[in-house]
Order: C-alpha cells, then structure tokens, then sequence
C-alpha cells in the first residue's frame, strides 16, 4: 500500500498530449468527464467513444467529451493507444471480450468499475498478454448520471485506485499513473483484494444497512403511519445512500459478494456486543463504546472528496430575508475571501436562520468573523 | 393518532401571557431555548430558572431565557403553573422526586425527555395525583448543546409530541398544546409506548448502526489504514449521528431498551434476508428490494424539522471565486427571491464549483432560473 500523496499542485499546462488516442466505451458520468478532461486539458489529441445508446454518443460528441463518435466498439479502440473501459460493472466482462481481438497489440486497459478482485482476474485473463490491463476505480460521483452530468473537473482532487497484481505491466501502470495524475486525481495503488475489502467496509456496507434500515422504518410505519413523517434530519443522513441506483448497487453487491460476507461478520460482532450492553443495561460499556466510535467519527475526512484539507468554520446567525446571503457573501467577497462551503442549518420564514461558512484557512476564518460581526452580523467560529 | 397539522400560520401577537409563571428545571439548549420563546414571545409573564450549574443559570438570566434566577429547585417551582422538566432523561426521575413535594396543587407538570414510556410512568407516578403531569418530547436539536447554544425560534415548526395516558387530565394537556403552540411548534399526540417504538425506529436504531458502523471501519483502518481516509462522501453521511454526546446516548439506548431490541429484532430480519440474496447471487430479488428502499426514501420528508413542504431546487455552475455566490444571492435578493437553502456540492480551487439552491416555490425557483440564466449563468432545475 501507498500512502495517498498529498494536495495536487497546480500542474504548469502540459506542454503537449500525453497521449495519441484515447478510447473510452461507456459515454456516462464517468466516461464522459474523463473525456472532457483529456480532451479539453489537451492531454490527448483524438478521444474516440462508443456507448450502446446513439443518443449518447452524439450528446458526448456535442459536449466535447470526445470528438471521435465510433459506430462499434471495434472501431473505437483501433489505434488506440489506451482504452478506457467505462460500462457498469455487470458487463463489463461481456464488452471485453468483444473488444479484445480488435486491439492492437500492446493497447494498455482499464477499468472503473467500483468492485475489483473478481473484474480484474476475469480482464487479466481476456486482455493479458495481447493488451496490458490495469484495474482501477476513480472514487468521484455526482448527485446525478448519464453523460449530460459529465463534468472536466469530477475527478479533481478525486482518489483514483489502480490495482495492480504481479501480472501487470509496470510501463502500463505508469503510464496510467501519469494520465490519471495529469486529469488532477490523486492515483493511489492497491491490491484487488484489500480493496475491494476496503470499499465494502466504507461503501457497501454502509449501503447496506441503509437499505435495510428504510426497509425497517417501512415496516414500522404500515403500522405507525407517522413514522417516515417524523424521520428528518439524522435519519435522512443515515439513509441517503439508500436511494442510490438499484441496478447498479445490485451489481456491486453480487460482484464483491465475498468481502461484503466478510465485512457483515465483523460488523454483526460489534452490533451484538452493543445489543447485549443495552439488554443488560451495561451502562459503563456502552458509554465507551459510544466515545470510541465518536472519536473514530473525527477522523473521517469532512470534504466530499475525501482527502482535501479541513475546514475552517463559522455559523452566522441571519434575518431570514431575501438578499441577506447576497449581502454576506458580496462583504466577503469584497475583501477577497472565498467561501467553500456553506450550509443553512436552519430556517424560518420571515425569521433569522443559522448559516454555517466553510473557508480554506484559518486566516480566512478569522478575516470573515471580523468583517461580519463589524457589520453587526451574529457570527463564531465552530 | 392524530394527523400531523400542517404549517403554522402566522400568528398574530398574543394579546397576553398564556401563563403567569413557568418554572424551568435544566437549562440547557432546550430549556433556554424554551424560555426565551415563552419570555420573548410574551407568553408568559415570569420565568424561574434553575439548572445544578451555576453558570447557566447567570447565563440563562444574561439571555433572557429566564426572569427569574432560582437558587434551588423548590423555589424555581414555587408558585409556578407550569414546570417543565428540561433535564437528561438519566436525572428525569430524581429531579422530579425532589421537586414534587415544593408544587401547589393542580400543577401542571411536563417534560422534554426523548423517551417516554418507562419515564411517563415513573413520572406519573410521583406527581399524580397532587399535580398535572403530560409527557412531552420536542423534536428539535441544534449542531451545539448547552445554553449558549439556545435559541428562541428553535422549537418554530418542530414536531412536538405530547403522550397523554388514560391517566392524563384532559385540561392540562389542552393548556400544554396551546403553549407549545404558541411557541410555533407541531403538536401531535402519541401513546408513550408508541412514541417509543417509533423513535426507536426512526432514531435510536440509526444511531445504534451508525456507532456499530464506524467501529467496524475502525477495526477494517487497523489493518487497512487508508479505510478511514478514503471514507468520505457517503459514508460520512451514514455516520453522522455517530458523533452525538456518548452520555445522552447512553442514557436514550438504556430508558428505550425495550423498543429497541424489538425494532432490532424487525431489522435483523430485513438484514438477513438482504445478506441471503447477496450469498445466493439473486439478483431479481437483491434489486426489487434496492428498488423497495429508494421508494421508501423518497416519502422522507427533505427539511431537517421534518415536515415543511418540500424545496423547490435549482443547481447552478459558478467559478469558484470570491464573491460569486455573493453576486448570484444579491441577484436573486434584489428580485425579492429567498434562498432558503444552499449547498455547495463541489468546490475545485480557483475553478468552477456546483451550487445547489432551494426555494419555497416552485415560482420562486423558475423566476431565479431565469435571472440566473439572463446573467450567462449556468443553472438548472433539479
């Protein structure tokens, strides 16, 4: 395992294309913003794209997102010099084999599919040693799908996992090292197996008891009908993955089916020692317990990317009226801060309404705070 | 049951106090908050305050949560009409033991408990039949505890259950509805075992799997050091409630034991049945069910006080620069448009960033398309 390098700095403009031509089948989110990050980061000169859906491959081409639109799978990845396999995991193996044998010798592979022991053995197998093939999976998402929500910028400060196995090419790998790096992502390596344990331990898992927990609320309200109308705030925080895609979740659970089993028996331990604490009444325990998962709570990155630096708080106490986020932030921006991340905790028409301001760094904080409470805004720093 | 009401319109100015003195016992974030609603709002015409920390009660009085600094708790209650219990749901039950013997007769007693069965009983049988006690349970929090953290429109559009019993007299939970009321909140009523179930349901067990879920990812980071930081985005989400005060926690998890273990129980079942089909590879059955989940989902109602109707949501493409959202806010509040809820749902340094704006209407939302859109902005309905 690598440690994750820090912050990407900003990278002087590359002086040419790092590469030729780019294929990329599966013109979604994902295909469709490493498309538009290549191609208008002048990282390749030719990013030739197919998808099962016509539609989507002109709406790629009028976007930018690739501006080669190939009418078979084949005629995508002739002559390319690297292949961007972009297609749900579930068929994903079906789309390999089928553009295995027009690839030229040499062509480099990958993947990004979000589970990878079981994918990466079964490509390794369809690509290797015509083609080299390295696994990887871009922990980047969007509240929406489809190419239309296709962004440049998605894989920014991104974490990019490539898993190589000891069958991997090492001139493969560093050449995708580089291009990944050059879109802006943070390219860490790990083994298949250790991550898709990973990703089962932070991803599906949660998914999972998400699921089952709205089931569980569902049951509940047939009988107590107020139920789900009671549930905000910290239920809605809990469930929020559970109105994730279902085909694709399906899909993640059956393929990373081994280390979900192994995940849940680890869990089941914990949530049956909590459950005993509670049926004995076991006070002092559950206390600890409770501390323990606190404390390993602040130890989760704050920004939806994972791995940005923290942020430096304030929450502004504001008449609720049409302008007053306008006057604030217009004071701010004036003197030059930004703001990366604001919140309206809490709201009342008419009335004042709590606003929590994110900012890079602690001098910015400070700055905001004086400029506020000089304007005689209620403001602290959290 | 009663059906939930719907937004409280706005009331017009009282023309008196409802009440002439209220005591408060606990003057933390509820019982501050809830004092400076009865004083402020001129519901009541005295206050009295007492909390075991010195501290709070100077501060309570510095506030204006409090007109009256109470040295004990028998003299805080001393001629009250109204007391109500604002402490730990762990002390509920000796604060009111000490404090029954000091009320006049026809008291009306409440409390802000988030449990209620075991504690309804218990308090009913220590003041019953001398004075009036109705359970009561506010559905409101905060990102901060303790006094300085009360507010006084906390409780404005917050669910407020009252669990009268057969027990119950029939006036004072009348008198209780029309404060809480007044104060702008939601009264509904439920049985106190029913609120518990629901609770249990719709709280406790999130937090419960919450907790158990950032100890397994504890344990996965001892082997795997990266779990935690590549756990962002979601998981975060899923774990939020994790971070709350072990203490209060510890205490809700044991007064609701039974509920608790009983919707444990329900779960279990909707766990294991989610764990086989993964085992077994049924797909068919795996995505009907991610399907069941997302529908459910979906009925949670958006707002964190649960039930004001749903936002109308716009998603703008702004450059990540001071001032921009200062710029995009002013333009809306010059138009007289509110922005009641902003988000910011990625941020790359110096480039563009995707802001998410709610609106009360959907008027609102298509008139500040438009004026974002006339300015070259880059926005859109959600």
């Amino acid at each position: 395992m690598q440690l994750v390098p820090g912050p990407v700095p900003v990278a002087p403009p590359p002086s040419g294309p790092l590469v030729e031509r780019v294929a990329i089948i599966g013109l979604g989110l994902m295909g469709g913003s490493l498309g538009l990050a290549l191609l208008q980061g002048g990282l390749a000169q030719e990013v030739a794209g197919y998808d099962r859906q016509a539609e989507a491959i002109q709406a790629a081409g009028q976007l930018g997102a690739i501006n080669h639109q190939a009418t078979c799978p084949e005629e995508a990845v002739a002559g390319a010099e690297v292949v961007i396999l972009a297609v749900p995991v579930g068929t994903l193996s079906q789309v390999a084999g089928a553009i295995a044998p027009a690839l030229a010798p040499g062509t480099i592979v990958t993947d990004t599919g979000s589970v990878k022991g079981a994918v990466v053995r079964e490509l390794e197998s369809i690509f290797q040693p015509r083609a080299f093939y390295v696994g990887g999976h871009p922990m980047a998402g969007s509240e929406r799908a489809g190419i239309k929500a296709a962004d440049r910028y998605l894989l920014e400060n991104a974490v990019y996992v490539l898993t190589p196995t000891p069958a991997t090419d090492a001139g493969a790998l560093q050449r995708l090292e580089e291009l990944f790096r050059a879109v802006g992502a943070r390219v860490i390596t790990l083994e298949p197996e250790e991550h898709d344990l990973v990703v089962a331990g932070i991803s599906h898992l949660p998914h999972l008891l998400a699921v089952s927990l709205m089931q569980t609320a569902g049951e509940l309200a047939r009988e107590h009908p107020l139920a789900l109308m009671l549930a905000a705030g910290g239920f809605r925080d809990t469930t929020r993955i559970a109105a994730g895609d279902p085909v694709m979740w399906r899909d993640i659970f059956l393929h990373n089916r081994q280390a979900i089993l192994t995940l849940l028996k680890c869990w089941r331990r914990q949530l049956e020692a909590l459950e005993g604490m509670i049926a004995r009444g076991d006070g002092e325990d559950l206390e600890a317990a409770l501390q323990q998962a606190r404390s390993l709570r602040a130890q989760v990155p704050v920004r939806q990317k994972g791995l940005l630096p923290a942020l430096h708080e304030l929450v502004v106490t504001v008449p609720d009226q049409p302008g007053v986020i306008g006057a604030m932030a217009t004071a701010l921006g004036n003197a030059g801060i930004n703001i990366i991340d604001i919140e309206i905790l809490r709201v009342r028409e008419g009335e004042g309404g709590s606003i929590r301001l994110g900012f890079t760094t602690a001098a910015a904080a400070a700055k905001a705070l004086e400029i506020l409470q000089s304007r005689g805004i209620n403001a602290r720093m959290l």
